[in-house]
């Protein structure tokens, strides 16, 4: 089936109709369409940009992905390129959705069905009544849902930065290398992530600098708020990097210390076992040491064995190296 | 008893009467109601909102937390998210406070009852005569408790780096997990904190811009030193950062070097130990060298090594290394 | 065959003309001209620069490379650097360009033949019915080509990233030197190239700002475009050195954490082979110890050494240390 | 003595009054005044605040310590707050200074006699010839004496930044702990001092934007220089940041080197000492091997012992680990 | 000879005469005057200052060295202050140059002899066809100079962090002090001439924006000339800083990857070594071992010690520690 949908003066009246009836209704000024292209071929595309009369550049970008959220103005109608976020396991998964706004018409373009646009219906029919506003309410819930994913993402790397956090100060190796490959992880999904919301934010700050003739003032308060939820995915995307940077650090310098307690230990041990050593070495000697092949010189060497032994033992102990 | 009150003409009238009272007054000019809901209902909301005329988005932010400061504007009221900050323990506590400001109604919603409201109360109190200046008057007040909660943070944190520093150059090892994770702890809360701080800056900076037609001419001083307040609580976080930083560095680096004095210490006495070793592993031969069996080679040998030991040890001390 | 072109009205005329016959033309205001020089000498430029007015300094410029992008206007002409890259194995060749525009004359000088002018052609050639808009049509053509080859060299480079990721985690050490040479070469690469984007991104946005007197509107969404390029080449750039610094980093991680695991070998397999010595020692000596000389002594020495070393080898074992 | 002056049109014509005796003459508009207070009480500075009409919030401000420099405009006077720094020991030493400027009156609110309020007097003595431009000459001549002596201070750090890097590159290990401690404290008074001198140089950008019409045109460019002061100090602070983590790098660098040449030390001296251990080892076995209990044995195993410690030494002194 | 030049109409009248000549031609309007005065005493400025009418603050400043380039404006002339900057050894040398730029009259004060006046003689009459634009040519003459002074050193730099980058990945221990110092010195240097390099930009940026009125049209190619080089100066000191880090934090790690290789060294003698020493230590034994006293027990040793040496040193080189 493919996804349509007719609103006539805020009321939709049609819905999963074939996007070939869409020619019949584009030139109503009453009527508000919106359809939807799931990686459509050139010439898919090239049939629609002929009946809205989309330019040839904006229609050549539809069809390529580059990674760069934007907001292209050309004379009859906007384009706007953004991505939706998943995480997919540790893997950061994004699809480009192009977005097509003309006056009476939305069009989206998405590059792959990973992007769910059912839940973008959803949305619109929870704020059914807004419908009235037609296309710039149509684009609002999109760019909404998109933008929700992105907090949905960073909720994701949150949480796992928090649980990292756990594992940091515990004495336990098995944790060190997985430490070190999450934060590798997240630092790189926030790389690119970085990408999206800074770019993001300019996309729906521009639409609210020019909205001023195009939306009804009822609508300004939506895309304001929609404009901060961006901001706050930026900061939320910078304060998670440093957060990142932190653990990162502090994960080092816990191997850092680690490794100074490990030498620690060495010399203690190694001393321990060496003086024991020398000492049944000075008894090994073939010369006639006090006690040469006597009982006496058993007793002694023991004796000194276990006395050293333990004073070095006893130092070790206090100073904290074992 | 509800947190409420009444002020008519400049002067506080009534005080903890219920909130459903307030219908009553909120039509009339000469009176300024203000009232505070601590984690209300939706439907608690829902009411105040239709009464107040209130925008529904607004409604909806004031119900969740988001973790940014913000201040929207509506067309008949204002909408200030804010946070009200507390170190608990070493956990930076956060408490969201949403503020609807009508022409002549405060209305505060906090998150939780971790928000000192009757503090505020107690400020607007001690500057009452300025009571005349209404609910700008009010909101002066609620933001300066709040700015002023943020410097009690930052003190904290001061006095601890203070702290640190003097543990950092002695030379015990029990504090060095301690350090460890103190830099890290409080470098965890400069970064949540300045994603309070900086915000808070541009909300009493726009507050202060659209003031000029909104504020009385004598409010703009005040409004300036919250401004300056704000400021200074955002310089000061980036400079307790830095100098979180420098602690840390400085703690890296002195395990560095400590590390190199045992690495010293190791090849000190790994050295006196294994010459002696050398030596009674050369008369423990089972060949006739000088002194075989005899006396004079338990004297050679124990001279050896009482020399070998004492010149090393001697060594290494001039050399600083034991 | 000389680099030259002829379009009058819109539509190629003439081709590969010698460059003596431009000053025929170049007063016809209905013909638009282009040629090419491919390192000239002094006199070459000299000649052209009469003919066509242009500036000495400019011309100056084009015969030195100063390695930076940019615009500079005169009276009569306007007077463009930009350079072409490319990576050849690891390292980045930069070729420079100098292009002088003119109302009706586009000039191109290049430093030498390792960039492509014919590939410029063909994509002239690919929109040959956008000609009619002149000289900002050639110029769009070669400026779009050429941050094109930025995206090529920003591919490789990614690639390559992502394949030192597979490389990192993996406990080989053959591959060492490899990744620290490999991020080295990538950023010095990346400290160059974006000596390059940046300034890339300023040419362009300050032809699109001028161009609102200079361009046919029809042109300007695709002067914006390639802004839009420039844009998503800087960006890219700056991710690209935060992703190698990443690996970098985790590179240096891993090797730490890799001399703490051979820390621990090492007191571990020294531990092993110190003790059964240390006993052997003990019964080496010249002293009746219980069993000296005796069947007894070798049996209880013997189940001691192997009894100490079982031990220790499984306590290590258990710790991870093995 | 009470810190007071009284210039009429320019000239200097009472000095050292008592601070009660102002009051006489503050109406006069051919008088100006300035007088010096030293943590005053409450209570001075409000009998004060009344008769220049200060307002509360700058009189409050100037009994408080808040460390930022500022400038707040009130309807009728400035409110400045600037700070005196000085280098004691090691430790940054900061003075408060409140200045309270109306038409024809200077006041300065000392937090604490530390900062030397005579020398300002003799630099405003050096240009007495330009008191006729009243308080603006005199707010010069003090901020002037005050960013000197941020200069001052950045000499001080600037060349124990020189000093430090001359033992920087020397192997004495004394000099470690003592440039460890060195950068630190410096980092963290230059972390400190950029809190003054990047608001500070706003402070007096302010000025100099606002003076436009308060400034006699003879001024603008005393108070331009004092900016461009102001800028060098901000810049001079960078530039020291910078030099000081290059001290610091480079010494921990310099620390892990040495480290490396221990490692080898060990290595190369633990191998001289092992293998004539080996050596001995094996003569010193209970088995008929060639040489046993002969003179043989002992002069092969003495020249074994030589010939490989000297071939080891040999070796090692050659790859310069020795 | 002192450094003296009069232009009349653009022509060079007179050359080297006596300066104290200057004042009989300063107040005609068809005469151009230079001249350069080199650590002049306050007198000899004073005289100057007088004739001139020059704003007793700039003489003040051109007698103290005060390390920032900076432009004021006066109200009958301009005050210049710049930098030569010269690589002498790894020492970077600056000569602060004054410059009074008056109608008719460019005024030269250099701080030493070390920057070389003769230079920008003859870079002037390399344009003499130009002289006809008075002081801004003069002026653009000698700041040219000293900008291209900057390239040189920046290339020096450039050249010495290639020559590093060769030694960087050479396994040679001799180098590593070397390049060590290098860098602190390179990054010295920068951080220094970024101080210069960074105001240098602002000030020919200033003498563009205010030269609209001043600077004849033809010379504004000149100056925007001028103006792209200290923007590449800027540039590429940033550069350089980073690729100066670059090979410092390559060469670290470098240094980190080498010591992991020597302590795997140790590892396998020390094992190699101490293997025997325990076989020996076993034989060594006054017990009744099988062998003991024998033949059989001679080779038995030897075989065991040949065999596990050879072992241990066969599974090493396959890991690739030896």
């Amino acid at each position: 089936m493919d996804r349509t949908r007719l609103y006539r003066n805020g009321v939709l009246k049609a819905e999963g109709f074939p996007i070939d009836d869409v020619s019949d209704h584009i030139g109503d000024p009453s009527v508000v369409v919106w359809f939807d292209l799931c990686s459509p071929s050139p010439a898919d595309l090239e049939k629609i940009s002929e009946e809205l009369g989309l330019h040839r550049l904006a229609v050549e970008d539809a069809l390529h992905s580059d990674q760069r959220p934007k907001l292209d103005t050309y004379d009859s109608h906007l384009f706007i390129t953004v991505y939706g976020a998943k995480l997919v396991g540790k893997r950061l998964e994004l699809t480009e959705i192009s977005i097509f706004v003309t006056k009476n018409a939305l069009v989206t373009v998405r590059e792959s069905p990973h992007f769910d646009i059912d839940a973008v219906i959803r949305r619109w029919d929870a704020n059914a009544e807004m419908a009235r506003y037609g296309v710039p309410y149509l684009l609002h819930g999109l760019l909404d849902y998109v933008v929700d994913g992105y907090f949905d993402v960073l909720q994701v790397i949150d949480d796992k930065v928090e649980a990292l956090e756990d594992d940091l100060f515990e004495d336990n190796d098995a944790d060190r290398l997985h430490i070190q490959r999450q934060t590798y992880e997240m630092r790189k999904s926030l790389v690119r992530f970085r990408r999206l919301a800074v770019p993001m934010r300019e996309v729906v700050g521009s639409l609210l600098r020019r909205g001023v003739e195009m939306l009804d003032p009822a609508l300004t308060p939506y895309y304001q708020d929609l404009y901060d939820h961006t901001l706050r995915a930026a900061e939320w995307t910078d304060s998670l990097r440093e957060l990142v940077g932190n653990v990162r650090e502090a994960h080092i310098n816990q191997q850092g210390f680690r490794l100074n307690d490990i030498m620690k230990k060495i010399t203690s041990w190694a001393a321990i076992i060496a003086v024991p050593t020398m000492i049944t070495g000075f008894y090994g000697q073939n010369v006639p040491y006090p006690g040469f092949s006597q009982p006496l010189g058993f007793w002694t060497s023991t004796a000194a064995i276990l006395v050293a032994s333990s004073i070095l033992y006893l130092i070790f102990k206090k100073k904290g190296w074992l």
